[in-house]
């Protein structure tokens, strides 16, 4: 049984999910549809390219995922279906699928044109239901990437989260604030190296090599207030602290102990985050 | 595998679906459930009515659909149980139905009374576990639908959503707000008939054969704002313009480009649309 | 095939559940993975606890349960898998599961730390994709519950919900507030002998029998409002009044027929709920 594998800013109070899985049934009734969320800001194409990068790897092999957040439904961005290692994407191409994309020397992309593969009577605003939904069903029942459509070469690109590296000093954004209240930042590419020590190894390529950074010497400043030392889990601090972690992705994230960050610090998506070092230990 | 597809106004902040889900694998272990929405506004019946219209003829044939929407639950209402075409419909019989079933010249139904094919302790308060799901199941699993109960002849009609057309006028109201803000109108039976000249065909029955209108030359009347011109997709909009589309279902819709027409508009459930055209083009 | 059932703090709107699914079919493609919901308050461990055990029983035997609530992720409570009855429980050992083992005169239970059966990478703040969906998965599979780790002897235990009874006042808590503003009590154990006469009778163990009381008789007393009468169904009261009913699971509800309880008594989890009963029959 084949996985399909939704990612959506439709919600879930409205019948367009429901409607989209019954046609995958009836095109494919062997495949497993599963949710893996609908829950992105409404028209936010960055928020749902980050959430995508950060789950796909998760799935099995010929997982197709279907991701649709299209604020200019009906516009000119074609609809597109790419091949990229064990996976299928079906997507609008509006930069939707660019950060999974980059994680991959090459892929196969066609726009999803031919009208066998769409229901008869394509409306303009529901693609989601007359596009994307039957193609997915039809890969999942065997028909071949190219039999969709015309090959695409050039994909449009979105630009990168905020990251800028100057000496000790990185600046980046929140780029989602999840269900908790916990925020998630742009300051990427982080791991621990030796969790006793509490001791960071950022990968920024402007330091060419990972440079090792003692997390307590650390501080990160948003909206005006500096927390201080990031901490290896919520264990270690006390209930309300706030706190900063390094999160399940390799991203900074804020969050408070058994509380709610984006309320205490009235934070949204695409303030600022500043990530001080206040010593590299240099090799 | 046989299809059972649910659509409720419980949420799903509590277990009530999960347990419903739970008793349909326990007797029917090969059925695929799906959800449609549980998202209905509460208690909201006609919004459950039309909401199932504008979804089942997207699934399979032989779907069993599960719709529960109950203000008065534990009242004298009967559950039924409903073959309508290729369809399985479960429902109480409180006009959750009706809309669907004026699409089918004939049907059977049956009450939901056979003790046999419901949880042992019928509690007054949970229909939906002890009836609904049960029964469903045991369709998914084999049981004929007059199994089920005693035939049942005359069903509780919902009223039609108002529509009324007085010369070049057309009266409506909005009948359901999206994750999105967008407004759906009672204002239906609406297709382009030329898209290049944005022309339409309203198959209102007063006007006894289809009159084409240019779009261009109509205007939409919601809270006292006027709003011109019916477009054909958001591309042709800029963002923050308040736009009427033909939704993809034939309705009138009102939406903001990028934004939410139901707060712009401090619209609610209810309230009155009227469409003036301005010329019709009479054959 | 095999059921996972799922109930967690996470909510929907972001990627967690959905990454826990792809690993789960990757693992064990041809399990099937129920949510039983994500919508327990967060970090209320009790509520959690109360929701799973109103549920478990309606699932097929066999089913694996999978429950995440964890204010204290990366803390040292162990991750354990239980065998109890014809069940497979999965939770942190923080008390989610006392309210269901209580049930089970004998379980058997294992902490979840042999890292052949988690991801290789064990994120300290994400537990569920790491630990816990990994090892639903692989007893889905038909690995052993004795090869997830080492046998665990002790576990945290809850404390009770508030149910203190002296003479014939009961006074308990509300424990939840369902999507329709429905306030559910501590106050349980009751059930209808006689709904003609409305006459119920609670199992209050300081009665050391069951003792029959006239529902009409009885007042309820929350935040200094009296509610006079346990109802029997919706039907038997007028829009908008303010009724008390045995719910479901035999636990005294307070709801309004087509209103929201919650808001109307502005209550919360937590408050208090009393039960005056006029007159006891004895037998």
């Amino acid at each position: 049984m084949q996985t399909i594998a939704l990612l959506t800013d439709f919600g879930i109070e409205d019948i367009y999910i429901g409607v989209m899985k019954g046609i995958m049934r009836k095109i494919a009734p062997d495949s497993e549809i599963i949710d893996i969320t609908h829950g992105v800001r409404p028209q936010s194409v960055r928020e749902g390219a980050l959430s995508l990068l950060n789950s796909y790897k998760y799935f099995p092999e010929n997982t197709i995922f279907v991701a649709v957040i299209d604020p200019g439904v009906g516009s000119e961005r074609k609809p597109i279906a790419v091949r990229a290692g064990d996976y299928y994407f079906i997507a609008p191409d509006n930069g939707l699928l660019s950060y999974v994309l980059a994680g991959f020397d090459q892929f196969q992309v066609v726009d999803i044109s031919n009208p066998k593969y769409q229901l008869s009577d394509v409306s303009s605003t529901f693609h989601g239901r007359d596009i994307f939904a039957p193609a997915a069903a039809h890969l999942a029942a065997g028909v071949d990437l190219s039999e969709l459509g015309e090959r695409v070469e050039k994909l449009f690109q979105l630009p990168q989260p905020k990251l800028d590296i100057v000496e000790k000093e990185v600046r980046g954004e929140i780029i989602h604030i999840d269900h908790f209240g916990n925020l998630m930042t742009s300051i990427g590419h982080l791991r621990w190296i030796e969790e006793e020590k509490l001791t960071l190894e950022p990968r920024f390529s402007v330091w060419h090599e990972p440079v090792p950074i003692p997390a307590l010497a650390a501080q990160v400043l948003v909206h005006g207030q500096t927390l201080y030392a990031i901490r290896h889990a919520f264990h270690e601090s006390r209930r309300g602290d706030l706190m900063v972690q390094v999160d399940s992705n390799g991203y900074l994230e804020i969050a408070v102990n058994l509380g709610n960050a984006a309320e205490r610090l009235d934070a949204m998506v695409g303030d600022e985050v500043v990530l001080k070092i206040g010593e590299l230990e240099e090799d």
